[in-house]
């Protein structure tokens, strides 16, 4: 396994023990995830606060940083031979935990004789698994340290430049996903088959996926991962994957193409709309710009757009306030991303994306938003817009009345087969404007219609 | 969704009621599993109990067998707005469940009241999730049924057509996988990259894999599922991998094959050893034949063979009974396949594979034997025997004086950087004889030789 330097981690610990005061700080890896039973697993997915602070790619792990002390601790077990026939000869635990700068390693069995349970910090448990180690074998009472996730959040929350490298390399990996797949579509073959090159990309960087492969052209289905449709000339097909490179890092890129290779004037027209509103948010970052309002700029730019379609009308202002954007993009524009793809997903998004005085919205759209807050410099985050046309949405909005002033339904009618077009980047705000991470991915018209017709 | 017809799966549901009497059975399907947080899951796959007995292959949902009536019912929730916005529509959950054969379904938080908890009968859980909702949802106090696991184990061990002919169709994808790696395979690439097109291989057929993919040079080691090494000639090639069908039934194949595309000769002296092993264990497989006597004939065949090339000595029956074989194989001669690629590992393996009167050896080897007892007609199992020479359980042996009189350690000092050999094919019982599933996979030498030089 690759990791940083042990300095690192070891200045990651410390800062975070300035932050905390009274108590042990407890960080738990992840255990093997049983699939249909206990032995047959899914691949082992470390914890990512595990992996910040500790580096450890491996299962069974749990680490105790002692703000009263310098001793920062990896309780575990070394390998017996049993292991070393079945999983092959590796790294011993102490010699691992040296190179993050840990001295001390224990068996698992002695933390609950180690630990301070009164006064116990501890990050929001995932899995059932570590609920139950938690509270029977641990024996701890009280919930999860809100003081800790704040701390962890704000650490986390900028990235340094060895991240920002790793990131990079992410997204270049995902990013001859997204050739791979330009290059393997074509009228009359599966979704899965072109799928199966976006996993052959991925492997051949000895790479994992960092989410589940949306690939479909039911583009307006937003987590679509069904990919049994034949893909048609005339359709759309929308590609939202991404890799997680062998330090965690993970990658989170969507592109739009026609199947047939060329975009028709209806396609082309709504793409327009989308590239600009992504172009448009990206130029937009720096620090200091709230998300939430690059959200809102964004769905004036598609009410713009629709607008000038004829099937929206009615005052800018008025609709992005009265959330009608929402019918044509009911997710938010982005999200933060690092060693989770939705960032600190498992810490709470109250604490990554919002701040207090900032409350989430209820509208179909914003309240899908998950950052919202202030950018800062180090912050890395999606840029995602999209435009869909949801079949059962339209017809519930319209059947319940819903913004008839402003929605040209009748028009809409020829939209009902469109399917969605979605546009993401993954870019880090600098000191004083962004950076999109990884070498360019074809998005304009003409760079997607080039790459897919030159072979 | 793929399924069998209704009537199918109600009679499975009505065989199993008639071996259960008092209190009702629960069968738990899985939920999403989370990877690194909530939302971010692994691939869905469903419990194998409730795909048997319910067929339908959605997270979420109890399966309620009542043998005091006539009524079997499914828990779940039918989707929302929001659902269909992400997920996209599908058929409704009592839509699915009348193709199964159940007429009602209930919303699962109905699930608590509608159960009598007192006499309930469920299955051993082995994700911690489904542990906390059966203690904490459920509030169910006994520990799962044992009459229940019998009754399971007997109904799902015996295989019917239609399920055999899903198997043969599992491990015919899994040809294709072993047929791609070993026209992938040559000097000088990194084992990742024939994993790629495995994995390729695996999606443009729609299918999963039934567990973690095994493709290592260094074969000695079990369960190796480490792919960073550079292949090299002179190296042999260890390829355990499997399809799991739309239908969740599980391939597992074993292929071992030279980097180089020829085998030297001392490579071809062991795995004819291996290969006869296989051959013959096959051939001695129908109804009423103990498969631990199988395995320790097979061990007869390994050490009557080492014995040839000068690496053991002594009386073949005291090798045998002593168990040097585990030396140099320590795993079982194989296991039961079905839903599961370890056929009902999460009900216990007493139960699959033992039988009262049968007890589990202590012996190296003979203690992973996973399979021991008499095989019936439609029973389906793996033969897979292997020769292994692991570093580091020689040089324990060794170092302990353990076989000196047998072993002959000053000659075995030329195999340690041999690595490990391993041939796996799945068989069926017929009713007075044996069937291997799907179309033949190169297995010979000169097969062997012949496909990866074609190209």
């Amino acid at each position: 396994m690759r990791l940083f330097s042990g300095e690192i981690y070891k200045n990651r610990r410390d800062q975070l023990k300035k932050q905390i005061t009274g108590g042990q700080i407890l960080i738990f890896g992840n255990n093997e995830a049983p699939m249909n039973y206990k032995a047959n697993t899914y691949r082992f997915r470390q914890d990512s606060n595990f992996l910040y602070y500790f580096g450890i790619n491996m299962p069974g792990l749990v680490g105790l940083i002692d703000p009263g002390s310098d001793r920062d601790l990896i309780f575990g077990h070394e390998l017996t031979l049993d292991d070393i026939i079945w999983e092959g000869p590796v790294e011993p635990l102490s010699s691992l935990a040296e190179k993050v700068g840990i001295s001390l390693t224990l068996p698992l069995d002695k933390l609950p004789e180690t630990l301070r349970k009164a006064g116990v910090h501890y990050l929001p448990p995932y899995r059932g698994d570590r609920q139950i180690y938690i509270r029977e074998t641990l024996g701890i009472q009280i919930p999860p340290s809100v003081a800790l996730i704040r701390a962890v959040v704000a650490q986390r929350s900028v990235k340094a430049p060895e991240e920002l490298a790793e990131m990079a390399q992410a997204v270049n990996i995902t990013r001859d996903m997204h050739l791979a797949a330009m290059r393997a579509t074509r009228p009359g073959r599966k979704e899965y088959e072109v799928v199966a090159e976006i996993l052959k990309t991925l492997k051949s960087h000895n790479a994992e996926l960092s989410y589940p492969v949306i690939f479909s052209v039911n583009g307006q289905t937003l987590h679509n991962h069904y990919h049994g449709n034949e893909m048609q000339a005339g359709r759309l097909l929308l590609n939202d994957s991404g890799a997680e490179n062998e330090m965690g890092y993970a990658g989170d890129i969507t592109r739009t193409f026609p199947v047939s290779g060329r975009f028709t004037t209806r396609q082309k027209e709504i793409y327009e709309i989308v590239l600009k509103m992504e172009t448009a948010s990206i130029a937009a970052l720096r620090p200091g710009v709230a998300y939430r309002q690059v959200h809102l700029d964004a769905n004036r730019i598609l009410l713009e757009g629709l607008s000038a379609l004829g099937l929206v009308s009615g005052d800018l202002d008025t609709l992005v306030q009265e959330g009608v954007g929402g019918l044509f993009m009911p997710h938010g524009l982005g999200h933060s991303i690092g060693l989770d793809v939705h960032d600190m997903e498992d810490l709470g998004e109250q604490y990554v994306g919002y701040r207090e005085g900032l409350e989430r919205s209820t509208q179909l759209g914003l309240k899908s938003l998950r950052l919202a807050k202030e950018l800062e410099t180090g912050n890395v985050l999606t840029v995602e817009p999209g435009c869909y046309f949801i079949p059962e949405l339209i017809q519930k909005y319209r059947s319940e009345g819903i913004f008839t002033q402003y929605v040209n339904y009748t028009r809409l009618e020829d939209y009902l087969d469109f399917g969605g077009i979605r546009i993401e980047d993954n870019v880090a705000i600098t000191a004083d404007s962004f950076k999109i991470l990884g070498d360019p991915i074809p998005k304009t018209v003409a760079e997607v219609e080039k790459i897919m017709t030159e072979y």
